[in-house]
């Protein structure tokens, strides 16, 4: 299960709006077959893993659920039973209503031994985006900040280039890269220019640029220069007209506001709904504030430079009109590293 | 000379004025002596390690050059001398203008094989409060900072209690009693009350507490209770009536001022003058800004909790009036831990 774990994770920002699933095949003590769910989400991990081999009396360990339904592709479960596999391992059911429990209940009808749970929480976490998709109608949230000490991500003259250091910002491409999509507000790109996009990894799939905002008053020159490599989306508010970025190739998703911000948890249903499950968000402040406000991050991600920026410097994130401490949201400090001359932490929710 | 250096920071924050040496006798490959500076600055470690021990044709092996001035004590050297000690190995000369040079002399005069530069960049770095007292006329200055993730030191209403965890906290109190003086700003004393003595720890010896205001316009409670225990020292700008803060056991200094706020490098020389060689700053922001500015912070201590307080809560680093990027302080990163649900990092000058 561990191997096919980490084959799953192979598919992190690749396979939205499917589930990044593993699946190793065993006979004999024997590895046979491998297998991870493809680049857009098809053909699934099981059908990878069984192609070309005789998996007659093996076991089968995958870490979601077979699936029961008919989609484009015949369900794994049918497939399974069709490879003749004696055994099943899965780490954690599919929440999926066309799966949820049908795919196990297919392969125990069919006389297969079915054993479920093992590794579950690594599996859970591996899956979240998915996960979060099915059950709560929203993507698994990033939010990285990459400020000074004192946690300024622009000095008052509006410069940020560069506060962190290039290993963290190499760190944050391949960060990128395995989310579906990056997601900034409209203060950044009119502050940066930036293009999101993930360089110098060689990777052979951009994930999604999503911008938030409530006007649409951007001037998104390298977003828009850089469409026929990634994707743009843009979320905006009522009564805007977006006949100028449909024309550029971006597409544009209309969203609930609250007050003159677009409204947070309409966002991230409007991104799930277009098949998003991991989204990174890189800021800027208000966005961040809005997000964590409304409870929607579920890991954070700081890169902090030696550097001292003062009062009057941007902060990271913005205002979240919290009255007392107790109501400040807490995350749990889950990793820390060194990356070049700045310092890598990450923190997730409890 | 490693154990040497080990015992030498025992003496860190207990010895000032004095340097924190470390001093051992070894004969015939063992140890036979071992010293360090006493509290409060004698007898010094040379003394301590040669005590009831017979050291003819020994070696010592010393932190810091030998004294070669006549005290309250006769001269290091001298004692190494009379006690017929036939080698000294020194990590690093004392650029006190009484020694300087004039140790080795003595030593080298009576004979005796001096050896000098072993691991002195380690020496340096415990004796740092020392040299730079003698040679900069300020103390060592380490910047700690508790903070939120995105460095706030209090919400918008003023509650502080706590964002960082007991662990941090405790940490603290260990990084004051190494310290030979922990300094606030008016600020926070006004905010906290706070007592700024080492508790829990079993300290025989408290440092000084210092408190930087221009016009002394503080209420400290706290502060002046816990007297009996740990000297307060009060810097405070021209014109100022000190009759009752000395009345109630304070120190008072008048200090230059720059504006509203104390010269920083006044205050520095004053504290140097007084024979603090290692300073703790714990803030506020304002102190912090003033000191980062002035190029006076040797080392930075972040302690970040897992909260979000958002923009309205209050900066670590007050206002520092940078105009680029490239005029901000920067810092190299020396350590990294986790301290309990806390993140620490420490960043030393470059």
């Amino acid at each position: 299960m561990g191997m096919a774990l980490s084959l799953g994770r192979r598919g992190l920002g690749r396979v939205w709006p499917n589930p990044n699933v593993g699946c190793v095949i065993v006979r004999d003590g024997c590895v046979i077959g491998r297998g991870w769910t493809a680049d857009g989400g098809r053909p699934h991990a099981e059908t990878q893993a069984l192609r070309g081999i005789d998996a007659t009396g093996a076991t089968a360990y995958v870490t979601l659920e077979p699936c029961a339904h008919h989609g484009k592709t015949p369900p794994c479960s049918e497939a399974l039973i069709a490879a003749k596999v004696a055994r099943v391992v899965i780490a954690t059911g599919d929440p999926d209503p066309r799966v949820a429990g049908k795919g196990i209940a297919m392969l125990r009808d069919a006389g297969l031994e079915v054993i479920t749970g093992l590794r579950k929480a690594e599996a859970r976490a591996d899956l979240a985006g998915f996960l979060l998709r099915i059950t709560q109608n929203r993507p698994f949230v990033t939010l990285k900040l990459a400020s000074s000490f004192d946690g300024r991500i622009a000095t008052a003259t509006g410069e940020s280039k560069w506060i962190t250091g290039p290993d963290s910002r190499r760190m944050v491409h391949a960060m990128r890269a395995q989310h579906d999509a990056v997601l900034v507000g409209a203060g950044t790109v009119r502050a940066d220019d930036p293009s999101l996009t993930v360089r110098d990894l060689g990777v052979s799939r951009q994930p999604v640029r999503v911008v938030a905002s409530g006007r649409l008053e951007i001037d998104a020159s390298q977003l828009v220069e850089t469409i026929p490599q990634a994707p743009l989306w843009l979320c905006h508010g009522l009564n805007v007209d977006v006949q100028k970025w449909t024309d550029l190739g971006a597409q544009t998703f209309e969203c609930a506001v609250q007050g003159r911000q677009i409204d947070p948890v309409d966002l991230m249903q409007n991104l799930a709904n277009n098949g998003l499950t991991r989204v990174f968000c890189e800021g800027g402040g208000s966005l961040a504030a809005s997000l964590l406000s409304a409870g929607l991050v579920d890991e954070v991600v700081g890169f902090t430079a030696g550097a001292m920026l003062g009062a009057e410097g941007t902060p990271s994130i913005g205002a979240m009109g919290l009255d007392q401490l107790a109501d400040a949201p807490r995350f749990e400090l889950a990793e820390i590293q060194r990356v070049g001359a700045d310092l890598m932490h990450r923190w997730v929710r409890p």
